[in-house]
C-alpha cells in the first residue's frame, strides 16, 4: 500500500498533520466558535427561493466578480464604502490566503503577534510566505512600542492583526493599529472575524481605511451572520489593492449558490444581528461567572471567552467533555476557550466545569 | 488615488491582467464551453429542498472532508473507486491548485503540452511552480517520444495531461499516458474536465489509477453535469494522494451548500449526461459541416471545436460577434474555438460564419 511517505510531497510537509479542532458527537458544542442560533424558517424560505432562482441559469458560471454581493457587503459595513473597496471568498481563509498570493509568497515574509487565530502561520506556509513569529504581553495586550521595534527590525511584507483576537479574544485599541501601519512597510491586514460581537464603542479598523491604501480589513458571515455553512469572507480595502487580487483569485471562485446565499443573508441582517445582541449578553454573564470562580479570565469581544490558568489544562478538557460539553483546548498552556452559546448551552458547560473544579 | 502600482505586490505579477475571457451582453454564447441546457424543473425542485435541509445547520461548519459527496462521486464513477480516492473543491481550478500546493511550489517545477488548458501555467505561477512549455506536433497530438525526452530532460515535479484537450478537443491515447506515467519522476495529472464527452470507446485514465499511485485524475461538474455556477471539480487518485491534500487544502472550503447541490446533480445524473448526448451529435454534426465548408478542424472529443486556419482571426471572430454570435479567440494562431450549443444556437453560428466568410 502506497502512504503519504511514498509520495513526492514537498519537503516543509512532511510529517504534517491536517488541521482541525475534533470533530466529536457530543450534545453541547462550544469548541468552534460557531453562532448557536439556525436560520430562522423565513430565512430558509428566502433562501430556498433565491437559490431556485439562481440555479435556474446554474449551466452558466457565476459572476465571476461578485459585484451585486459586493455592493450588498459595502451597504453593511457602512463608513462610505463601496462596492470597489470590497472583496469576498470561500471563507476569510480564502480571503487570507489570496492577500498572501498577491502580497507574500517565496522570499517574503508575514509577522503575526501570537497567540493568535492559528490559520495565519498556516495559510503563509501554504503560500510560501516566511512567518515571523511576534508575541504578546503577559495579558495578550500588544505592546506598541515592542510591535513597531519588531517590524522595524524583521521588516515583513505584511503584518497580521487581529481585533478581537483569537483565541483571546480582546480587541485592539486604534492607536496601536495606527502606530503599526506608521511602522509596516507593507502590508497591513486587521483580521476583524469576531469585530460584531466587540464590546460597545469599540471602534473598527475600517474608519482607518480612507488614509491608509496599504491596509486591508478582513470580516466573515461565519460568526456575526451564523454562516459557517455558507463559507464567504470578504475584506473592505483600497480599490487597487482589490485590483492586486484579481491577478490571483482563481477565475469564478465563488459559486452562483453562494453569491445568493450571502445576499439573502444581508438582506436578514436585522434577525441576524440580533443573536449578535444575545451572545455578548451571554458572553459577558460568562466572564463575569468565571471570575466569579475565582479563574482568570481575558476581556472579551468576541463570541468566546478564554479562562484559566489551569496546571493540567487537558484533564480540565477531558472533564468538561465526559461531561458533555466540547471546549476547546488551544492558546497558551494553562488556558482553555469555550465559544459562546445558547443559555441551556453555557448552564450546561458551567455545570460540567464546577463538576469538574469541585 | 493610489493604483497598483503604487502597492507591494509580488514583482512576478508586476504588468499582469486578471484572467477572464471578455463577459460580452450577446444573444448566442459560445465562448466558455458551458452546457447550454439549464438544470430541469425537478432538479431545480429537488435542489430547493436539499438547500433549505442543509441550510438549517448553516450555522455550523460543513463537513470538513465532504464524506457523503465523495462516496456519490465514487459510485458516480465507477471503476471499483471509493470515496477514500475521491476528493472535491472549489472547481477543478482549486483541485489543481491543491496538487501544485502539495507536490508543486517554489524550487519545483510542472510541465504542459502547449496549446492547452491556459489556467495550468497560471495556477503554478500561483503557487510559485516554476512552468516549463512543452509543445505539440503540428496536429495538436502528442508524441509520446518527444514528451518522454522533454521529462527526462526537465524531471518535472509535476506533469499535465489533459485528455481531451482543451482548446484543441482531442482525447489522448492511453498508451501515451502510460510512457508518461513511465517516465515521470513526479506526479501525473490528467485533466479530464471534459472527458464524458469524448467519442464512444475513448478509454479514461481512471483505468490506470490501480497500477500508479502517482497518477491524479481531475474532473469537473462544470460540463457535463452543466453546473459551471455551483463550481464543482474533484480527483481521483491514491488514498495516500488525498492524504497529501488534507495538508494543504483550507479547512472547511467546500460548503454545505454546495456539496447539497452537488449531490443533488449527481442523483440527477440520468438527464444532465441526456444533454451529452445530445452535445455530442450537435458536435460531431459542427465538425461535419465545418469540414464541408473546407476549414481545418481538430478531431473532438469535447463540448467544443477548434477550426481555422484564418489568416486574421481576430477579423473573423469579430464578424461573428457582430452577428450576434460570441466564440473564442484562443488557441494556435489562426483557430478559433466554438462551444456546442443548442441545436438554434449551431445554427445561429452557422449562419453567422457563412456571413462571414462569403
Amino acid at each position: 500500500m502506497t502512504t503519504l511517505d511514498d509520495l513526492p510531497i514537498r519537503d516543509d510537509l512532511r510529517g504534517k498533520h491536517p488541521y482541525g479542532a475534533p470533530q466529536l458527537n457530543v450534545a453541547v458544542q462550544l469548541n468552534t466558535n460557531e453562532n448557536p442560533y439556525p436560520p430562522s424558517e423565513a430565512l430558509l424560505d428566502d433562501l430556498a427561493r433565491a437559490v431556485r432562482q439562481g440555479a435556474a441559469t446554474l449551466n452558466r458560471y457565476p459572476d465571476r466578480d461578485a459585484v451585486e454581493l459586493r455592493k450588498d457587503l459595502a451597504d453593511y459595513l457602512g463608513h462610505g464604502l463601496t462596492a470597489s473597496q470590497l472583496w469576498a471568498a470561500n471563507g476569510s481563509n480564502e480571503i487570507l490566503q489570496q492577500a498572501l498570493q498577491a502580497f507574500g509568497g517565496p522570499g517574503r515574509s508575514a509577522i503575526g503577534f501570537e497567540p493568535s487565530y492559528s490559520m495565519h502561520p498556516i495559510i503563509a506556509a501554504g503560500t510560501s510566505t516566511r512567518w515571523i513569529e511576534g508575541g504578546r504581553e503577559e495579558d495578550f495586550s500588544l505592546d506598541p512600542d515592542r510591535a513597531v521595534a519588531l517590524i522595524e527590525r524583521h521588516r515583513p511584507d505584511v503584518v497580521f492583526l487581529t481585533s478581537p483576537n483569537n483565541p483571546t479574544g480582546t480587541a485592539l485599541p486604534l492607536p496601536v493599529i495606527e502606530r503599526v501601519l506608521a511602522a509596516a512597510p507593507g502590508m497591513v491586514i486587521v483580521d476583524e472575524a469576531y469585530f460584531e460581537f466587540a464590546r460597545t464603542g469599540t471602534p473598527s479598523a475600517l474608519t482607518l481605511l480612507p488614509r491608509h491604501p496599504r491596509l486591508i480589513v478582513t470580516r466573515t458571515m461565519s460568526k456575526a451572520f451564523a454562516m459557517a455553512g455558507a463559507r464567504v469572507g470578504y475584506l473592505a480595502a483600497d480599490p487597487a489593492v482589490i485590483d492586486a487580487l484579481l491577478l490571483v483569485r482563481l477565475p469564478y471562485h465563488l459559486s452562483t449558490l453562494t453569491q445568493a446565499a450571502a445576499r439573502v443573508a444581508l438582506a436578514h441582517r436585522g434577525e441576524l444581528l440580533g443573536t449578535v445582541e444575545a451572545l455578548r449578553r451571554e458572553r459577558d454573564a460568562t466572564v463575569t461567572w468565571l471570575r466569579q470562580r475565582g479563574l482568570s479570565v481575558a476581556d472579551s469581544d468576541a463570541n468566546f471567552v478564554l479562562f484559566g490558568k489551569f496546571p493540567d489544562r487537558h484533564a480540565v478538557w477531558e472533564g468538561v467533555l465526559d461531561r458533555g460539553v466540547l471546549i476547546r483546548e488551544t492558546g497558551p498552556a494553562g488556558w482553555l476557550r469555550v465559544s459562546i452559546g445558547t443559555s441551556d448551552e453555557m448552564a450546561a458547560f458551567r455545570a460540567a466545569l464546577e463538576g469538574v473544579l469541585s
